[in-house]
């Protein structure tokens, strides 16, 4: 497989392609956002729809990550991706391969802490299924609502907009390669940007969202890619010890990009979150991204590429 | 673990009270069923939504199945979970987790068969996740549509209902134990019995439906259980060449077990499918299935009793 996100997009496109949805169809955005929107005939609400995989191995390490951290971060994937829309999560399903080295008592702790956590994000938990194999592997299933027509999408970026991310980046890769401090509870315990998701969308206008899970080189791109445009970017805001190589590709970051017209005013925080403007969209072929005026190479986590 | 179905039960039920759902929420069916069901605010129609695994070593084998028969049977298996509430399947999403023997003939093979049969029932791939881990595993979510309050569950068998069963069962199990001839075709091409589903839903006035995914005995003793009453039952209609052990705990059938008020007309045959009575609902200690005069233990397939 070639390295970078291109072996994953040519999936992704290849299916794009091949899924026509009929123009008649309840379902408006199918395939390559972080979410799929569904009209209910009637409903003053879309659906937002996402599922992401945690794989024992690829996500997270049976000797590193305890059954809370593995069910926190499964969840989290998705509740990112519903914040990336502006949405507000409504319930999800859970399916889960257990492994034989997960006894009874694990399998209890990951659902107390996925429930805890769902809980703390308004969620129910609806359904799943469970099986068993020689990994343990996790999906997530989540729906949010997002008023009718409003959901934020990549595809909206245009020339001149601002854009904007939120937090302090590379505090998870960090955290990954040390196992210790700060970032390793960074890492551990991610938090879902679900309320600034809505104060994005709602007040600010943006054009475009996007979560980072695999890196904002990769994911700023994605965005790009989408809307047809290009990225000039800066040195993005990092997490106290985290390199610049870091806070550019590090993945599993869960803040959110976002663009906005050049004149939309957009504060310094969000409820104690640093929202700090990084770069400018630009005309330019399909997805650069600028970078103290080099072309960034998309450099951000592919599972694809890891082969 | 323990053996049967009770290590998967004790975590169902133990969910099931820990993932307690406000009366004013949208979710209004959650754990326990073939789907959760959601009603959109203003919607006349009730969402349902199931997923299902299909894990490699545990659902199939990598010499034994192609990429086709996989995607085939992932999707067929949550079909069947709509077709059991007696919905019209929307929508899908559809994770797929890769591994070092995938190459990119069989993903696109997988996708190509998963679309054509997701086309044949009129159901769209909206989404997904790849992702990369040491065996293959496939979660599909399928999201369908029902009338409003109208969807069958398995909480409505009362006693004296009559229990019907459609097809002839064991084919899938035969198949799987001798790889060759009808019975092999007939497990690598299950039909999701959505035409059926509809009409025991809305014409034959059904009190409760199970698709049989994991058995018969296995199956009709989780309606009994969830409707508080117990089932008689005699042999069910077999499969040629078909063992009555086979027929009675087989796996993978799809076909549907309804119940129906005891006046209640079914006719012989439905689309050239048999329907057959093989049994009353009875009073009965909670979840008791009688063949033959003596209890039927619940042998059907139990992913958590393989180990």
């Amino acid at each position: 497989m070639p390295a970078t996100d291109q072996s994953e997009r040519r999936i992704t496109d290849r299916l794009r392609r091949l899924a026509a949805i009929p123009p008649s169809s309840e379902v408006v955005l199918g395939i390559g956002d972080d979410c799929a929107i569904y009209r209910p005939r009637g409903s003053a609400e879309d659906l937002l729809f996402t599922t992401d995989f945690f794989v024992e191995g690829t996500h997270f390490l049976r000797e590193t990550h305890k059954a809370p951290d593995v069910a926190r971060n499964a969840l989290a994937r998705s509740l990112s991706d519903i914040a990336a829309m502006g949405g507000a999560p409504r319930f999800c399903l859970v399916s889960l391969c257990t492994a034989k080295w997960t006894d009874q008592k694990w399998i209890d702790r990951f659902f107390d802490a996925l429930l805890a956590q769902a809980a703390q994000y308004q969620t129910i938990l609806a359904g799943g299924d469970l099986s068993h194999g020689d990994v343990v592997a996790c999906d997530v299933m989540l729906c949010g609502g997002v008023p009718r027509g409003k959901a934020l999408r990549r595809d909206g970026a245009k020339p001149g907009d601002a854009i904007y991310v939120s937090g302090l980046l590379g505090g998870s890769a960090l955290g990954l390669a040390t196992g210790k401090g700060k970032a390793w509870k960074r890492h551990l315990n991610p938090e879902p940007r679900l309320q600034l998701g809505s104060f994005v969308r709602a007040d600010l206008r943006a054009t475009s969202a996007i979560d980072i899970s695999d890196g904002l080189s990769l994911d700023l791109r994605r965005v790009c890619i989408a809307s047809g445009v290009g990225a000039e970017i800066t040195d993005p805001p990092r997490f106290p010890g985290v390199t610049p190589d870091q806070a550019l590709h590090g993945g599993e970051e869960y803040e959110l990009i976002f663009t906005v017209p050049r004149r939309q005013r957009v504060p310094d925080h969000f409820e104690g979150l640093p929202l700090t403007r990084i770069g400018t969209i630009i005309s330019s072929p399909r997805g650069e991204v600028i970078y103290k005026g080099s072309s960034l190479p998309p450099r951000g986590y592919d599972h694809f590429a890891q082969r």
